[in-house]
């Protein structure tokens, strides 16, 4: 069941001129870190129930590079908690709507993900994401 | 000072058929209200502590049908609770933030709300906006 708005990634060209908006709002940076994973570094802000993540490639060549090329600095997704994350994908899928990966991955932070393909999410890129420690194994 | 996200904006041709993915997720239409003055027709989808809200244009010469023309289907805007949009306006106008109007408007709802320039704001379109119960006059 989707419980409520975890994050919305935010594609960035530079952490360090970006943060400088938030700043201004009265936000604050809580970490930075590298996800070489995913090729990208992301700040983490903390806005009131949820958080802002600065997403930052690190080459050219990765999904938050490609993002940036195609449409430029903007809103790359919306992650929504999960308390199972493997029977929403399930439940969504029976309802005929496309996940991308065949099985959730784990993720940033331990985290167990899948992402909804934005074709069927109305021009969207949802990502669905379940606390570890509300995984049973 | 800002709170937290009140809701995310988000563009559809048709709420009929944008909907149907989030009731897939288990989420329910509360309501659909139009607003001329904005040319838009609005779903509201309670999502734990924000909404989504379905921007559906009226008419192709409205902000949302523009957005729709120029870049398809996909997130409008984020708006964010803040306890005053007029102090929060001066203040990020002195940090060298554009905001849209010279002062705050009435908007759904009866909120005070301002737009902040996605120019300012890393290619994001931010609203502010205050709870009615909250203005003073």
């Amino acid at each position: 069941m989707v419980k409520g708005v975890d994050h919305v990634g935010i594609a960035v060209r530079s952490i360090d001129e970006a943060r400088q908006f938030y700043e201004a709002l009265g936000l604050e940076v809580e970490s930075i870190e590298e996800v070489k994973s995913e090729g990208v570094r992301v700040a983490m802000i903390p806005l009131g129930a949820l958080r802002i993540e600065l997403l930052e490639p690190l080459e050219d060549d990765s999904p938050v590079g490609r993002f940036l090329t195609k449409r430029g600095p903007g809103i790359h997704h919306i992650c929504l908690a999960s308390s199972d994350v493997q029977a929403d994908s399930e439940g969504l899928r029976a309802s005929g709507v496309s996940v991308l990966r065949d099985r959730p991955t784990l993720g940033a932070g331990g985290h167990l993900v899948q992402f909804i393909h934005p074709k069927s999410a109305g021009g969207v890129l949802y990502e669905l994401a379940q606390e570890s420690a509300e995984l049973e194994d």
